[in-house]
C-alpha cells in the first residue's frame, strides 16, 4: 500500500468516526482541516474497500496512525466481537455504510495507552468502549478524540466489556424507553434465544419484571427451554404455542404483555398481537424472517397498540453528547454484571491474525458469538 | 310490545347512552337508581336485540321516554346518517357493543325541545349533536342528560350538522394529534374518497398542506381524480402508480410525506412506507381490505416510522369531558364548513320511515352518503 493511499485510509476512517448527518448518507463530507499529524504510529486492522462477503473484501493491512499529542487518545485495543450487524455493514445492507476504505467492526473494548495533554476524561490504563457505531474496532490499535469513547470499570470480564455496548444496551433501552415497566408487569419477545434476548431475559428478571420467550421449534428445545429458564425467563414456549390454549392458562397466572420486543417478523410477530395488554406496544429492532410484519387494523385501532422501532445506532448519535445518560445506562448494566445478573454472552474467543474463522456463522444469531482476541 | 319489554327497552338504552367501562365491554351494568319518570313521552325508533343483517334485525317501534324534569333534554331528532361503523355495530363486528335492546345510530343531529330546571348548557331551539358514541340517533325523539350532547351553531345545513361529528373529526384529529403539520408539509392517504378521506383533503387544503391522494383503480377513475382535485388535493394517483417512477417526480415537487392515513391495509398500506420521510407517522383508522399492513422492519428500524391506530370513539370517551377540546375541535370544523372549506358529503336524504333502502350499500364507503330525515 502506497503512501497516498495509507493517507487516503486514514483520511476516510477519520471521518467514519465521526456522526455523518444522516444514517443512510452515502457520500463522505471531506474535512480539509484534518489536523497536521505529529507523532507516527501504526496498527493492522481489517480493512474493507467495497461491500462484499467478507472473504472476498476484508484485509489485514497495516495502517498508520497520527497521534497529535493535544486531543487524542491512543488506544489498544483488547478484543472486539463480530456481530450480526458489522456482517450487515460489510454486505451494505445496513443503515449505515462507511466511507471506504474503512475499518470493520463496531463494538469491543480497549485500553488506553496514553493521552494528549488537553483529554481529562480519560487516563492511561483506563478501558474503555466506542461511544457511537462504525469506530472500527477491528484493529490492534487506534486514534480518537475524548467524545468517541467512554471508560467503563476493568473489573468486569473481558468479553463482557468488549460486548455491553450493543446487546446489552439495545434491550435496556428497549425495556426502558417505550413503556414503563414495574415488577409483575409482562414483556413477550420473539427471537428470544438471541443475544438481545438473553439480554431482556436476564435484566427483566433482575426488575421482576414476568418474560414470556418464544423460540423457533427445533431438536434440542427442551435444552433451550432449560437455559433461558436458567437465566430467569418465567415462560418460554414455540412459535406454534402462540396460537394453542396454553397461553389462557398463562393469562391466569401473569399479566398480559405490555410490551413486545420483536427481532424476527413475518408470522412470529404476527401472532404476538392476539396476546397483548391493550394499549400495549411493539417494538421492533431486527426482522430475522426477512418477511414484514402484518399488523391487523383491529389491534391498532381498537386495542390501541403501537408500533416502533429501535436502532441502537440511531440511538447512539441521537443521545452522542448526553454523557450522563451513556454512563448511568453502562452503569446500570455493568453493576448487573457484576452482580451475576448479566453473563458474558456463550462466547468464542479467537486470535486476532485467525480472524478468518471468526466470520462463518456470524449472521446466525443463535451460533456461538465469535470474539476476536487482540492480545 | 307489553310494558315490562318496552321499560327494559329504555333502561338498556339508557345504559348505553352512558360510557362503558372498557369499550369491548360485553355485559352491561345494571344501575338500579333509574330516575322514576315523571313524563311519559315516546318516540319512533330503529330498534335490535341481536346482532346481525338489518333487514333480520333492526325494527322500527315505539319506544317511552322518560323525562324527568330537572337533569333532562327532550330532543327532536332531524336528521342522522347511516355510517359503516353503524352497520358493523349491528353485526357485532365492530370496537363496542351495545347492550340490548338497543337503538341504532351513533351521529346525527337533535333540536332541543325543552330541557330540565338544572339544565343549562343548552336551551329549546338548540341544534346538539351527541357527545359520546353509542347514542342511539335512529330515533324521531330521545330523551338524554346535558353531557351527552353538545351544541352547535344552526346556521349550517342540516346534512353538514348531521355528519360532523364521526368522519370530519376523524380527519381533524388524525392531521392534529400525531405529527406537527406546517404549510407546505405533505400527507399521504390511501382509500382517499372515503368520507373521512375527502374531509382529509379539505382540511389539508385549507391549512395549505399537500395530500397524495391514493385510489384504486375504477372504469371512471379520470372523473374521481376530477372531483378530488376540486375538493384541493394535491395528487390523486392509483394504488399501481405508488411502485412506478411517477412517484420520484412528485417529490421532485413537494416534500416526503410525514403523515400517512391508512383505512385499507394490505398491500395499499405497505407500498406506502417507500414514501415516507424518515421520522413519519402512520396512523390507521380502517381496514377495509381486511388483510393486515406489512410493516417492513427497515422501515421501522432504520427510518424511524412509527404506527399507531385512531379511533374516534376511543377519542370521544377519552375526552367526554373535556368541554373545551370537543368545542374548539367543532367550531374549527363548522367554520370551515360556513368559509366553504368542507363541503357537505355527497348524500341520499330518505325519510325515516323508508328506512330499509337506506341501508343499502352503506358498507360501500366510496358509495354515497345515507342520511335519515326524521320531519
Amino acid at each position: 500500500m502506497g503512501t497516498r493511499l495509507l493517507h487516503r485510509t486514514i483520511r476516510k476512517n477519520y471521518f467514519l468516526r465521526h456522526p455523518l448527518p444522516k444514517p443512510t448518507q452515502k457520500q463522505c463530507m471531506l474535512h480539509r482541516t484534518f489536523p497536521k499529524p505529529i507523532s507516527n504510529l501504526s496498527c493492522e486492522a481489517l480493512v474493507y474497500r467495497r461491500h462484499g462477503a467478507f472473504s472476498d473484501v476484508l484485509h489485514l493491512e497495516e495502517v498508520p496512525l497520527f497521534y497529535n499529542g493535544r486531543e487524542d487518545i491512543y488506544i489498544r485495543m483488547l478484543a472486539a466481537p463480530v456481530n450480526p450487524a458489522d456482517i450487515n455493514m460489510l454486505h451494505g445492507n445496513y443503515g449505515i455504510t462507511p466511507c471506504f476504505p474503512a475499518i470493520g467492526g463496531n463494538e469491543g473494548v480497549g485500553e488506553v495507552i496514553k493521552v494528549g495533554c488537553n483529554v481529562n476524561s480519560v487516563k492511561p490504563g483506563d478501558w474503555v468502549i466506542p461511544t457511537d457505531s462504525g469506530f472500527g474496532t477491528w484493529t490492534t490499535h487506534a486514534v480518537c478524540q475524548a467524545h468517541q469513547v467512554t471508560s467503563i470499570p476493568n473489573n468486569i470480564s473481558l468479553i463482557s466489556a468488549a460486548t455491553v455496548s450493543v446487546n446489552p444496551c439495545t434491550a435496556y433501552r428497549m425495556l426502558m424507553d417505550f413503556v414503563t415497566l414495574n415488577p409483575g408487569d409482562t414483556v413477550i419477545q420473539n427471537g428470544a434465544n438471541s443475544t438481545v434476548g438473553q439480554a431482556v431475559i436476564q435484566i427483566c428478571s433482575s426488575m421482576g419484571i414476568n418474560t414470556i420467550n418464544v423460540i423457533r421449534d427445533r431438536p434440542n428445545v427442551n435444552a433451550l427451554i432449560e437455559k433461558l429458564r436458567s437465566l430467569g425467563a418465567t415462560y418460554v414456549i414455540t412459535e406454534e404455542t402462540l396460537q394453542k390454549q396454553e397461553m389462557a392458562d398463562i393469562f391466569k397466572v401473569v399479566e398480559r404483555p405490555k410490551l413486545a420486543l420483536n427481532c424476527v417478523g413475518g408470522r412470529s410477530a404476527g401472532d404476538l398481537f392476539t396476546h397483548l395488554m391493550d394499549g400495549s406496544t411493539m417494538v421492533t429492532y431486527g426482522g430475522m424472517s426477512r418477511k414484514p410484519t402484518p399488523v391487523p387494523a383491529k389491534a391498532v385501532i381498537f386495542r390501541n397498540i403501537k408500533l416502533y422501532g429501535f436502532w441502537m445506532t440511531q440511538w447512539k448519535k441521537d443521545n452522542l453528547h448526553d454523557v450522563a445518560k451513556i454512563k448511568g445506562m453502562l452503569s446500570d448494566l455493568i453493576e448487573m454484571v457484576r452482580k451475576g445478573h448479566l453473563l458474558e454472552p456463550a462466547c468464542t474467543q479467537i486470535p486476532f491474525k485467525e480472524y478468518e474463522t471468526a466470520f462463518h456463522d456470524s449472521l446466525n444469531p443463535c451460533g456461538s458469538k465469535n470474539i476476536l482476541i487482540m492480545e
